[in-house]
């Protein structure tokens, strides 16, 4: 029988309600003749209760034991939804991760997964089982404890399985029927895409949208697993949401696919730092090792020798950022004058691979935002997309103007 | 290092602040030179929440699902409890039950522990870990399904850790201060014993004094293990609570050492029924079938082949009960004229291995039934209990009475 499989984020059984309606659509597809690996998500809202209390008990907590902790809403759907499945005669059993089992990496709450033997959920295919149900987002380390991928991981485990059963597809039911030109909330004019090739997802994903994993869109281009993000709420329609796919199965593409923020970003300047080879390498250590996620990264122009040193974070690690870089300064690890930090900016992009056959695209952009009388404080370019950070009082702006100008409320 | 037992049941990690209470007791058995296992139940309430999700979802559930879920508030705690300890500067890990692993028997939902390695606890002891807590209630099958040990089961999870690894004592930590000679709430002379002997508390637990769960007292008993019941919420008191030991220990011993009631009792009397070979099989088969948990059992003295068959259970299993012998009768596998059931009877009962050697006790509780005017229905005795099933109504009175003529309230 061919696999599909299935993944219901937390909105999506937040409920008994909705449990039960997952399940409908899990039986369709049993119905379609799939053996069905369902992955499931904690109910919304228990996840972070449970950070929550291990946050109040141990600030500085054993990543071990909040993996313990936190993994444990997805056995309870997990089990809920067999249940439920079983009640609609189907032959279904929930599996934790480490029944599986889900081998991963050692490193707790950011753990990758390294392996998942079929032969378990297979024998039990073989034997009557039409459904898997497997708690999301958890695997067992070498050692047996209990590992986590990381928020959002149920997306990963899902793309996971897909990849080890060679599954014919990996639906991600969640609260969205789709990926979008942009987010509907600031754009209302934002339309949904049939497909999107996997690094547009990917850039997408890593720049703000929050639809999917960004881990979970790398596993899947590596793997050609193919993905498709729709609502769990929306009425029954085999061609509905949008599929993530490769580039050359998009026919036809409109040079940019999206615009994407990040809504809270920091920029932080170091003023007059020695210019001397080494100093990226002396700035930008002590700030990986203080867990401060650097993006965008600008150097000005050298003077004298001594130059600017720019990057951007999000605001919640300015803090960090700062101690871990006055501690750097006064070991006498790096030199500089200042230290200024705005927390005031967002990140917009826009994405497309057609970026790469199609000149002019970022001269359009900046033209765009420059007719807004919006300031470009930093730019970052790759081969498919083009981030620029701007004042976060202009961002719905910018996002607006980018969508309107390369008219992506119209199909190609 | 000799090792201690800890048990905390749900009240005593109802939330974040009584966690930390309840882990300032097992520092104190750390600094104290003991190695500890701290047995946790999950957060009160938590067990019944997910009992409720299950039952909502699949009113006749799988039960290995129905395992799946509901241990999973066990996990909770104890990745909470192991965080505790360590911000408290204790090596302290989590377990699960399958990480030890705890090996049952396949009957879900009320398994029975097999076996307890001690080599990966061990293991860790000797890294300088100082307290393994480890979720309660739960435990591995032979085919790696997670089980659970029936309501109340972190209890024997306790005492089956504390007879596995040989543990100095297994101090059970709860609501109450001990065993008391009657439910205070009922009668305020009643005393906290602050020794019981194994068998008395076996008759106590199994009678309706919740204070511990039946199977655990069993296993206590078997491998002598020396069981303290005590309150997590009084000041710290090396000698606080009641200690379940040997009858040998015991020096003095009141002839009854406790009055048990249990409220909601129903009394079934099948009228007429063919009194030949083999008819008491033929009613109590299907009852156990269908899960009926018939306590006394009466038969009247036959008259012209024919007798009335009386037999008490719980309330809430008389529906039950009446639906499996109409069904046997309809089946013609029992004949009888008339069912009659009375559901507004109680059991009153009082234990103490004093009456093994002491006469008369049985006429004394029967003239005390009676100068209060208590009509008794149905009689049991054991070696060490006497029970009586009376109107619901006179239940406090007999309590009451009784404990009043044994002068339970004064130590012997």
């Amino acid at each position: 029988m061919p696999v599909l499989v299935m993944k219901f984020g937390g909105t999506s059984v937040a409920t008994l309600d909705r449990i039960a309606r997952a399940s409908k659509r899990v039986a369709r597809e049993v119905a379609n003749g799939y053996d069905v690996i369902v992955i499931v998500s904690a109910m919304s809202g228990k996840t972070n209760e449970l950070v929550g209390w291990v946050e109040e008990t141990s600030p500085l907590y054993d990543a071990r034991e909040y993996d313990a902790v936190v993994s444990s809403g997805e056995n309870v759907t997990a089990g809920l939804m067999a249940l439920r499945l079983q009640e609609m005669d189907i032959p279904a059993r929930s599996w934790q991760g480490w029944q599986v089992p889900v081998k991963t990496t050692g490193a707790h709450s950011a753990a990758r997964i390294e392996d998942i033997p079929r032969d378990n959920i297979t024998a039990k295919f073989a034997e009557g089982m039409k459904v898997a149900v497997v708690a999301g987002f958890q695997g067992v380390s070498p050692e047996g404890r209990i590992t986590t991928l990381g928020r959002g991981g149920s997306d990963t485990t899902a793309v996971a399985f897909a990849a080890a059963f060679d599954a014919e597809r990996c639906d991600i039911y969640t609260d969205v029927d789709g990926v979008y030109t942009t987010d509907p909330r600031i754009e209302n004019k934002a339309r949904k895409l049939d497909k999107i090739a996997f690094e547009e997802m990917l850039e997408l994903a890593s720049l703000g949208a929050k639809v999917l994993q960004t881990r979970s869109v790398e596993l899947a281009m590596r793997y050609k697993v193919k993905l498709r993000v729709l609502s769990s709420f929306a009425e029954y329609d085999p061609e509905a949401g949008t599929l993530v796919c490769d580039e050359e199965e998009i026919v036809e593409q409109n040079a940019v696919a999206g615009v994407a923020y990040s809504r809270d970003e920091a920029k932080l300047t170091l003023v007059s730092v020695a210019d001397r080879p080494g100093v990226a390498a002396a700035i930008f250590g002590p700030l990986a090792e203080a867990g401060v996620n650097v993006d965008m990264i600008v150097q000005d122009i050298s003077e004298e020798g001594r130059t600017d040193m720019t990057f951007s974070c999000p605001v919640g690690q300015v803090t960090r950022a700062e101690k871990a870089l006055t501690a750097a300064k006064e070991a006498g690890q790096i030199n500089f004058h200042d230290l200024v930090a705005d927390t005031n900016v967002s990140k917009v992009s826009i994405v497309g691979i057609g970026m790469r056959s199609q000149a002019g695209i970022a001269a359009k952009m900046f033209d765009v935002l420059a007719r807004e009388g919006i300031n470009i404080k930093v730019i970052t370019t790759s081969e498919i997309k083009i981030s620029v950070l701007i004042d976060r009082k202009y961002m719905e702006l910018a996002v607006q103007a980018l969508h309107d100008a390369f008219e992506l409320e119209k199909a190609s």
